[in-house]
């Protein structure tokens, strides 16, 4: 005996999303079969609005409601600097922070050609041609310091190198809060690397 | 600034589910997003179509589009057997032994003062009924070997011994493929406990 279709149908849904297993998606089904119509019919209306409504920013390519998005349009922002990020969620992980006040330019992707993503998947010319249109001082890169975006950010220094502006990205080393004595080798020889003088 | 409305709303519905943090429910609705149009909206139908088109079997309490459900509904099913379980994924993990060919009964909980779980609360009173109209010759407890499963198992033998049919309990010990070496105190306890003659 199988599952009963209309159930079996929305555990192949569940387990369709990132990381939900058969075993976690039947547990979730079960539990909407459970929940009060009114929550149900909620969460599948939010499914279509959030499809539906949102389209990404003309601009920074960051998600949106509106193109330019709320922070594009923002006249307290500082728009001489650019900070890119490879996700949305990086994005707000900087809002976060409270520290920044500039403009984003979310890549969508990082160069990783493994998994056949280039230089072309990502919104690399969409920044030079925001570089090249507005009057931009400073370029941040804030991409994870992993394989893909080592690389990505190595790319983008070099194709950024010939508009004469500055270059940075954030530092590496080691998280507040912890203690060298635990910290990895690859983490501790950035920090050394990155080291700077007290003033 | 925070997500844009309909996302964070998404995001909401999904942080409703069990055992989702707001960080997996961030990557699921951010991962909606980038879903095509059609999926998402046969998410959402599922979503509805679960909830409004499932109901539960009046008679065994199983969730099924129709009630009588498929297996109350089965004439080559041994109609003198009922399987006692505590919620319905119970029912499948051993409708998928391909051993059982009886019917069930899903109390649809345990006992669990704790949790304001009282016998009144599950579907113990049903049970009694459907033994009491038909010819029952065997209740199994397959109830689940915790604190709850213990005593809902303990009250129903007391409540059902009156009825004089056999009552028997799914055996506890050491799961196959395991090592003796490796099992719990409580568990190897249970297999001495419930050691069955060689013939």
């Amino acid at each position: 005996m199988e599952y009963t279709k209309p159930l079996a149908k929305l555990i192949e849904c569940f387990q369709k999303l990132p990381s939900i297993g058969p075993k976690t998606a039947t547990r979730l089904a079960l539990h909407v079969i459970k929940m009060p119509l009114s929550n149900v019919s909620e969460f599948a209306d939010a499914l279509m609005d959030a499809k539906t409504k949102i389209t990404y920013c003309e601009n920074c390519f960051n998600i949106s409601c509106s193109s330019p998005c709320e922070i594009c349009s923002d006249h307290t922002r500082n728009k001489k600097i650019i900070c890119v990020v490879s996700e949305t969620k990086d994005l707000m992980a900087i809002e976060k922070t409270n520290e920044y006040h500039g403009l984003y330019h979310v890549l969508q992707g990082l160069i990783s050609p493994i998994d056949g993503i280039g230089v072309d998947d990502i919104r690399i010319k969409e920044l030079l041609y925001r570089i090249n249109q507005n009057d931009i001082e400073e370029v941040i890169l804030a991409l994870n310091p992993s394989v893909e975006g080592e690389a990505t950010a190595m790319y983008l220094n070099k194709l950024l190198k010939p508009f004469n502006i500055k270059i940075t990205r954030i530092a590496f080393g080691l998280p507040m809060g912890s203690e060298l004595e635990y910290a990895d080798e690859m983490t501790l020889a950035r920090a050394l690397e990155g080291r700077v003088e007290i003033e």
